[in-house]
């Protein structure tokens, strides 16, 4: 067989991608499926009747992640999996999640096409509730499966009506046995929107994750006094907004000073009492800040716990509690050169990155080697009805993915 | 008669504070009397009555505004009213306002204890919702008596439950005739709460109100991009909030730099989505400042126009938009120096004051000889369960609005 040959069917696959969002399908054009939600339910049934269609047996795990088997000719051999998720968050992207699982169906059609017999199995993962917008944390499945999160407790989790993610999914029909589990595998792929601005800004076709930055977390309460703002002079005033300000000042510019691929973001800032006569008597704000090295990481925890010392509080209290924080986790080097084989074959344009946003690869990562491929998302938008990845970038994705593949295979 | 003898009863002063504060009292010592509620309409009942058994006649106006009147010797002379006012916001303090309604029934008092015949009358009024903290605006009533507010609409002004102004007071005792209104009068006089730490810090007895100081009040809304913060290289961003941290250190920076007088307040700060994990696209924020001198507000004008301009907006828009100002209101110099004369008289420390609150006086000052007495708040605390003035303060203050009672007598 000639491999220059083989590629998806871009469009199949830009239909089966509209298809799918159909399910959930939100009024601008984005989606909604919360995990184990009837929307999800639906998502889910019609990829297991669309893989049995195409002859795949599908099987569920303890945690309703969904595999689609493709046999191999060797049955001693470990799969390839391609894998990612479903479910959404409320107001989503079609793409997010989506656009990998269909990737992993728009391969194996391609590979049925030609009629290519795999020697090792390929299966189509869909793991259970990676978004974390119903049952929190994100990752969940992932993080039960790679041991880091302890399933009693994750069964626990429950959403704004009180349901337990351990009830909705025996409420489903997708509680299977714990043997189904992802276990021992050749690899795991995970075909993802970028959900970043870098791709596209610099024109570039693929992203090619060596792994997901590590971060920090903080949440700082400064705490003054509230004073009417007509009658106290600012020499008598404790205003933890105007603390607030010069901290994030002093944070800002020791932060600027480390390395460029560093980001950090005060998303959340909320203020006591929050009334406009009135001098602020608290200020609550959130300081997080990712990389992939852990030594800037390092740094940035030495601004962070130095700051509040190297600007005059007036007379207001700082406190600093750390949240928490998690280490770079780096892809496998061998799948991530295949993927780069991948693109050279294809000749699409490629660049190295390291995720800032968390995925399910990063815990599977653990005990499969694993690597993930990234498309651009237009302005960088996600988790919001303007996400948006072009149909070029989806189908060189799919052929990146599907090249990945075949490289595995024929280096058994 | 020697008036040097002239003293109101302590005891009698802080008894009738304690009681009156009993009504709508709040478990930490405060109270809550909204306008028009039964607590404020109970404590009307009681200051009526206790007007009632002093001789006085007690009559309304169609704003609900209660006068008790000590009849003159000589009609045709125009009245000396103090005023103040009996609602209070929620978790209040138990001496804003209703301190100067009741040093007016003290005064009143100790008139009848030393048998004294004013030439002029003498009225205790208390005005119908200044605090607008159930039906907005604060100052409402005042604000009709001097025309500067339109009676039909504050009258539609609705509480939380939909109630109007108008209903509300319609369906109280309290709604009197248009002809009993507070018209010429020879003084208006309030005593009230400092509501700022300035005399406690400098350990002074009375503060002679001079006027109220202008003021301006702009709301900032600046405008950038939401995106998520794991994937968004800094130099991609337009982070709203970095942009608001930017332009309220310039702010800080030029308006340091104005007269020391200055007072400025940034009391609301709204961040949207306001999520730890994503780049903020939009902040509100209100900037407020007040000063007694017109030209300095003008400066800060100048200052919050020029300060966009003057920063790098990092991609966002700065929208400002002026709410409202108000100009230095100037009390009546003769009032002033009477109220002085009797600090003189009585051997209290005092020091001149331009009020950063509002207060009834400032409208009624349009059309009546008008000043205001402080006593000190501990803390500079207001309306809040915190506010307290000490009895001797209290008692000091009962001195010296008898004794301008007494000098304004003594002059006609």
């Amino acid at each position: 067989m000639n491999e220059k040959m083989y590629r998806i069917s871009g469009d199949r696959f830009i239909k089966s991608i509209e298809k799918y969002a159909k399910i959930g399908e939100t009024e601008n054009n984005g989606v909604t499926r919360l995990a184990l939600t009837d929307d999800d339910l639906q998502v889910r049934k019609l990829f297991e009747k669309e893989c049995k269609e195409l002859g795949l047996p599908v099987i569920y795990d303890d945690l309703g992640n969904m595999y689609a088997t493709l046999a191999g000719t060797q049955t001693n051999l470990p799969p390839i999996v391609m894998g990612s998720h479903l479910d959404s968050v409320t107001k989503g992207g079609k793409f997010d999640g989506a656009l990998g699982v269909l990737t992993g169906l728009e391969v194996v059609r391609t590979l049925l096409d030609y009629n290519v017999q795999p020697s090792s199995s390929i299966v189509i993962a869909n793991i259970t509730n990676e978004e974390g917008a119903r049952f929190e944390p994100a990752m969940m499945s992932s993080g039960i499966l790679s041991g880091r999160f302890d399933k009693e407790k994750m069964f626990q989790s429950t959403d704004n009506e009180g349901i337990t993610f351990g009830e909705a999914l025996n409420r489903s029909e997708y509680e299977g046995d714990s043997s189904n589990r992802l276990k021992e595998a050749a690899a795991f792929l995970e075909l993802h929107i970028e959900q970043g601005p870098i791709l596209e800004s610099e024109n570039i076709d693929i992203g090619i994750v060596e792994g997901v930055m590590g971060m920090v977390n903080y949440e700082i309460v400064i705490e003054g006094d509230s004073n009417h703002a007509g009658t106290t002079p600012m020499h008598l005033r404790k205003d933890a907004l105007f603390t607030a300000n010069d901290l994030i000042q002093k944070l800002r510019e020791d932060l600027s000073q480390l390395d460029e691929g560093l980001v950090y973001t005060i998303g959340r800032f909320h203020v006591t009492p929050n009334v406009h006569t009135i001098v602020p008597s608290k200020v609550v704000f959130t300081i997080e800040a990712r990389h992939k090295d852990e030594h800037v990481i390092e740094q940035v925890e030495n601004v962070i716990t130095s700051s509040p010392s190297s600007i005059k509080p007036e007379g207001c209290s700082i406190a600093l509690n750390k949240q928490w924080d998690r280490n770079t986790v780096w892809f496998n080097k061998e799948i991530v050169k295949k993927i780069e084989a991948s693109c050279q074959h294809l000749n699409v344009s490629y660049r190295s990155m390291v995720s800032g946003a968390g995925h399910d690869s990063q815990f599977i990562s653990t005990y499969i080697p694993t690597a993930m491929i990234f498309v651009p998302s237009i302005n960088g938008k996600s988790h919001s009805e303007d996400e948006f990845t072009p149909r070029e970038d989806c189908v060189n994705g799919g052929n990146v993915m599907l090249q990945t593949v075949l490289e595995l295979l024929n280096s058994k």
